[in-house]
């Protein structure tokens, strides 16, 4: 049965429903419950929304057309890709009054360069896919992060994504050479240049990117490549603390440089859920550490000996206390091993019972100053609570995650949640950091922002977004409020 | 004697000039010719224009004062760095009606951080001295160019520079963690953020980097250090053609990685003016080659042999006959020598007369393409001129200059700059290029803007302009014309 919408009648759905059947294909047109449900939800169930329609085009052309028709006809679009971020923003609101737009049939790859290390790929393309299609040519497509399987480009642009690969290869942002994207009036930008250099005016991608879909649907992206690495070294390393983890990560960036591909903090509650709800997880070291460092370096040529350098870091930070133990992966399959535990600190919170979560980042250099100040404010509001904070410390960005305390009422822990976040966040803005390092707006921190953001820049996103999309129709209320009072 | 304004009265001037120097100290304000000539034109003697009015401003609150009062009262202005710009976009127009702000006087490093590797500094901080302050903390700032001994960051940012640094660091963009705009009517706008990761609404920043000061002034930045080197190689190799060069720097770097710091291409010709023009400068080959390519790899730690990898690149290039010859720097010196070949390349230019420039880039792997096209075609157009195109080939960047033809007329010969540029520029956009790849538009190629430009991108460069500038005071008719009829 077809979700009705409170603002439209049935007489101007229909006529709407025929205009987007004649023109995409009645078949990519859904608007039956059982259609639809997988695009209203996302998997971690947190979001939910309603829509009377879910338009599936197959070009930037059909997207062009719809939201011309939709501008037209003041109907609110909700852009969609792989349905994995974490914050809402692919999710329509509750009125079931907005479409929904899923980019997943622009799933081509339309060039690979490898000679100049370019890759031009439609918003659909799911990140494996695009990391696979790299391979095949010698090349290496950095991004990677825990949904690889399922998020698609379109969303990972629109969130600027980040994952374990920022250390050395930036965000998401950093990856994008040029886009192609239809504005909120249906206008197609072709800013599909793929030059390492270009200053010819002002460089209208960096809007969209990271915007969530507010400004406009990216529909294509140029995006770079790199020499694939041929040897990676992964260690594991145990300290006391997260002082000595950030000395340990300076000494080694200092000897590294941008072959040091990850640096990872977890700290020894996570290690210890990893080891209880994580099949086949093992300790690397034989002893229990309060802190571990993942570090992974990465070559690209067998005249580099990345074994001697991550054994000259770890052996000079022995020597300096800074190590209490560390383990060096012997093979591939070890350092996979050893990668598993960092990705499975997410999910094995759950077997834990609730968790609060954020997703902040600081100065690198801060982040010893922040645990030392969260850790404690967490433990004083709610007693017998457990942060497990972990993540890209050589970022600055950690997952502040808090485990609710053991037997405790889960609801009644995540009443907390709005609490803990605003006392986190304090002292995140504090210390200048940023209250969404990797995950973005969307509607869960959408009214967070006025509290933590500059007025002047909050001022310019409205500004920007008023005048590239003065109707309000783009991803409404996301990132930022329709409701002009708030 | 003072400039006058055809637009403005004497007893405006009067009342402004008493305003600005009340504001700021009556020494900051000069208004004498010999005062300010200097920042009237610029080094290469190109861009000539008047003012009634030189401010330089000690800090950002003063130019939000002296904004706020030009804002209030319509008065065009003009902000100004280094004076280094190639384009024209730091020179007032020819009315003597436009206000300089020079930023020199911001020139302090306001913190450094190398555990955090950021940076904050003022838009008036010579880029020398900013790579000088990061070298005593053992740190690293990559962006390298000519003027850097004059040249100010403000200026840097504001024109998105390159120059040698860009295949491993980025352009001066990707440097930038964080920016302090003061906006053309006076808000100031504290994006000074020292995040590796942080998604929490449109990235700002991005619409001010290379806006060449039309759209508000940088007054500071926060901007990214890097461990320091402690080793380079750098290797002159000679080669027979733009496709050798090509292959010889994908093998690098699919060898190398991050670690290939540079990559530049040099045709005989130039190296020919520079044994001819540049003192003391020495063939490292014995033979004459029809290419050369400078490489250098730079390595963090010691554990690292840049020298093996650099062997093993050469040797490999060698046996599958990409090089004809190459000449390795045994020490520091050397390796300086080669480079000031490289350096060398636009000074020596000027000894044999008359020089038609552009400042182009390509995908790549387009560039040999590239050089097969617009070599005979300009060869065809004026016959006996001698192309020299030069600079970063990993970038796909060229300084694409053609010397007069031997005992040409000079004047004669730069009369065919607009016929020329307009024949090579049309090469580079069917390929998909640019035509400002590192200096900007400024005034120089503004009205070329529009020829090659995707209209949808002029028209929402145009909506920004309007949208931050309203009034259109913000550095007038730089990049964009001012006349809307164009």
């Amino acid at each position: 049965m077809p979700c009705s919408s409170p603002s439209l009648s049935n007489e101007t759905i229909k006529s709407h429903h025929a205009f987007f059947a004649q023109l995409i294909g009645c078949a990519y047109c859904l608007s039956e419950t059982r259609d639809i449900e997988k695009y209203c939800q996302e998997p971690r169930d947190k979001f939910h929304g309603r829509t009377w329609l879910v338009l599936r085009p197959a070009n930037t052309q059909e997207i062009s057309q719809i939201m011309t028709y939709a501008y037209d006809h003041d109907l609110s679009i909700v852009p969609q890709g792989g349905n994995t971020g974490l914050v809402g923003g692919q999710i329509p609101d509750q009125t079931g009054g907005q479409i929904l737009l899923s980019c997943e049939r622009l799933s081509e790859i339309r060039s690979i360069d490898p000679n100049s290390n370019v890759v031009i790929v439609e918003a659909g393309v799911v990140l494996e896919q695009l990391q696979k299609a790299a391979e095949a040519v010698q090349r290496f497509f950095p991004l990677s992060l825990g949904a690889q399987g399922s998020c698609q480009i379109g969303g990972n642009l629109s969130t600027n994504a980040g994952g374990t690969g920022v250390l050395a290869y930036g965000n998401m942002r950093d990856l994008a050479l040029g886009l192609e994207v239809v504005l909120p009036d249906g206008r197609i930008w072709n800013g599909l240049r793929s030059l390492r250099k270009d200053n010819t005016g002002y460089d209208l991608k960096h809007l969209f990117i990271g915007a969530e879909g507010t400004l406009g649907i990216i529909t294509a992206a140029s995006l770079k490549l790199y020499p694939a690495p041929v040897s990676q070294q992964v260690a594991f390393a145990g300290v006391d603390s997260p002082h000595h983890a950030l000395d340990l990560f300076n000494l080694a960036q200092s000897h590294a440089g941008s072959i040091l591909t990850g640096f990872e903090l977890i700290p020894r509650l996570g290690m210890e859920f990893v080891f209880k709800h994580l099949d086949g997880a093992r300790d690397p070291l034989s002893n229990p550490h309060a802190w571990y460092c993942l570090l992974e370096l990465s070559a690209n040529s067998p005249a580099l000996d990345s074994g001697a350098l991550i054994e000259a870091i770890l052996t000079e930070a022995f020597e300096i206390g800074l190590v209490e133990d560390a383990a060096l992966a012997q093979n591939h399959q070890q350092g996979q091993d050893f990668w598993r535990l960092r990705h499975g600190m997410s999910e094995v919170q759950k077997g834990e019972g609730g968790s609060i979560k954020h997703d902040i980042s600081v100065p690198v250099s801060q982040i010893p100053a922040f645990l030392e100040r969260a850790i404690p404010a967490c433990i004083d509001a709610i007693p017998g609570c457990r942060p497990v904070p972990f993540g890209h410390m050589g970022d600055g960005n950690l997952h502040f995650n808090i485990t609710q305390p053991v037997n405790a009422d889960k609801a009644k822990f995540l009443a907390h949640w709005e609490e803990i976040n605003e006392m986190v966040h304090a002292i995140v803005s504090e210390m200048g950091g940023s209250i969404s390092a990797e995950h973005g707006i969307g509607t869960l921190k959408r009214d967070l922002l006025p509290g933590v953001k500059d007025p002047i820049e909050l001022q310019l996103m409205r500004q920007i977004k008023d005048l590239l999309d003065p109707k309000g129709l783009m991803n409404p209320n996301k990132v930022l409020s329709s409701d002009r009072l708030v």
